[in-house]
């Protein structure tokens, strides 16, 4: 669909079986790292490597407004966006400690906030003032949607250019859960929004029907088109989602492993498969996020997450929890010794 | 029952609670960071400190061999476990990638190696050579489980007395899961051994059958009493795992977080909970080990993993790559910025 998918090169699987074989012949029982056997193989596959490297990894945090916001859907104002992007700024965030104990590069882009910020180290690509409410209206334009991937695809670039071979996808946006929710429910093709909307950044119960309500109605205000990705993020919105997928875009390109974090990341790594199939082999899930539609979101990518620890916030946190668990895969891999190097006896079972 | 028990002192929990109402002031909504938060409250009524340090890790392995193994219980022949220890004095196995990532210290321990092995760096401190067979005498006898206690103290000591803050446990041993699946199913009563018994090391699923009834027969044999946590361990073995119990008390006396790993030091801790239950609340658990026995051991405990990665190896490698999580833990608590020194709106519900 987009240009670009046409440079996205497929996984290299055969490498990715020449990973497996060796890690065979390193000293343990086959098999017996489990998962952390699996991402050295998928991390062998993505960057065409036998010996991948993921460090330093580079965190990019893409921060907007929803127009929706002012329907009451969030347990917070939405001034709340510009505040936590000060806090971004100012090391005092949960991905700011995270992306620190990980060594990461960090970016904050705001890509739609809808107040000004004018601050050193703020990479400032807005879009738009945030997006429009789109239960009155589309969220935004097909030509904006396209603007803000383009914006994601730069700020990915130039993280990448920078030294980071591994990205890891953030996201802080009052409303954002609404939007996620929105644009799973049609892709899906989901009518049943119990099914999908949670409880957010932590809303009542009353709260979570009003907010199911808002995004029913919407859907049927907006009537997007389930086949069409790109209508279906420019009319639901979600100008950090699709900075996210512009990322990725990027990111598969040039053949860096993606660590997506929770649920509004993963909606847009869905969005990207759906704009462009082979993207799905460069992506790897963080965690599994306690907001339920996380789990409906997976099912689309059928990728399994890495962690579950009831994390629900966001901001890329899930994934740099993760991250270190990439990292050791790598480090087997290059480090461990084999059965013959360290005279150790295989298995009597062949 | 042993006498180290009147000096661990139950867990704080009225510092866990001041750590509880403390995260809640941290820029993120309340309860968002999940498991990762319930961690950063046990390490504060572990340290009894608001602010508790976990860094750096000390991981000892404990390696013993199993007269048990002689039965053909393995997919590897005994000796392994001499050259997996010459192994990690190379530092060529899992463990050490694993530990060397998260900059711990590493300690070896011969607690009960069958050959000789002189070597610079090891912790030689020999209880016998290798337990006994089970199936035809006790492990050991109830003088020697309590040496290699003492020993498992002892090494625990000197590694806290070095500045380690978390210690994590591992152990080696050829027959190991042998051991660990008839303790597990003398503390259950538990009749039916396909439910405790799985692949170990990696064997068929004939060898498991005969797995399953070795440890019958034995369990028969040497009918040690439910009821007495030390005359299980004597008769049914495992220098390690005294080892580890050991490790567990010393830790616990000095208020140090103990990260378990998996199926056998799930085990080594289930009994060192039944020996002195104020232990418990010390324990964090690494990882959902792929062995089947291990849920059972956890239904014991209560306590749920942190990491199902399907990892079946030990050595300490899923305590290790938990520990990313328990430091992230303990760094949010420090050094995220609260909602009023940051001025970010707190929620409008309360």
């Amino acid at each position: 669909m987009l240009k670009i998918c046409e440079k996205i090169q497929p996984v290299d699987k055969s490498i990715g079986n020449e990973v497996r074989a060796y890690l065979d012949t390193l000293t343990k029982p086959i098999g017996s790292l489990g998962m952390v056997e699996e991402l050295a193989i998928q991390l062998g596959e993505i960057t065409s490597s036998r010996f991948p490297t993921v460090s330093p990894p580079g965190v990019i945090v893409f921060a907007a407004d929803h127009g929706v916001a002012g329907e009451g859907v969030s347990a917070y104002p939405q001034e709340v966006t510009v505040q936590m992007v000060h806090n971004f700024l100012n090391g005092g965030a949960a991905i700011n400690v995270l992306a620190k104990q990980i060594e990461a590069k960090l970016d904050i882009v705001d890509i739609g906030v809808a107040g000004e910020i004018v601050r050193e180290g703020l990479i400032s690509r807005k879009v738009r003032y945030g997006t429009g409410n789109f239960l009155k209206e589309d969220a935004m334009s097909p030509d904006e949607a396209l603007e803000a991937i383009q914006v994601g695809m730069d700020v990915a670039n130039d993280m990448i250019q920078r030294g980071a071979k591994c990205l890891l996808l953030g996201e802080m946006g009052i409303g954002n859960t609404t939007s996620s929710s929105a644009i799973l429910s049609v892709l899906l093709g989901e009518n049943n929004l119990e099914r999908i909307v949670g409880t957010g950044t932590g809303i009542s119960v009353q709260q979570i029907k009003h907010k199911q309500q808002v995004i029913k109605q919407a859907i049927e205000n907006r009537h997007p088109d389930p086949g069409d990705p790109l209508d279906i993020l420019a009319k639901l919105g979600g100008l950090e989602i699709a900075g996210m997928i512009g990322a990725i875009f990027a990111a598969a390109e040039k053949r860096t492993p993606i660590l997506i974090d929770g649920f509004i990341s993963t909606v847009a790594a869905v969005l990207a498969v759906e704009m462009c199939q082979p993207i799905k082999g460069y992506l790897i899930i963080g965690h599994q996020s306690k907001e339920i539609g996380h789990r409906r979101a997976l099912e689309l990518l059928k990728k399994r997450p890495m962690l579950d620890l009831e994390l629900r916030l966001g901001e890329g946190s899930g994934a740099a929890l993760a991250y270190p668990i990439v990292e050791a895969s790598v480090r087997i891999l290059k480090d461990m010794a084999t059965f013959s190097s360290a005279g150790v006896s295989e298995s009597t079972i062949s």
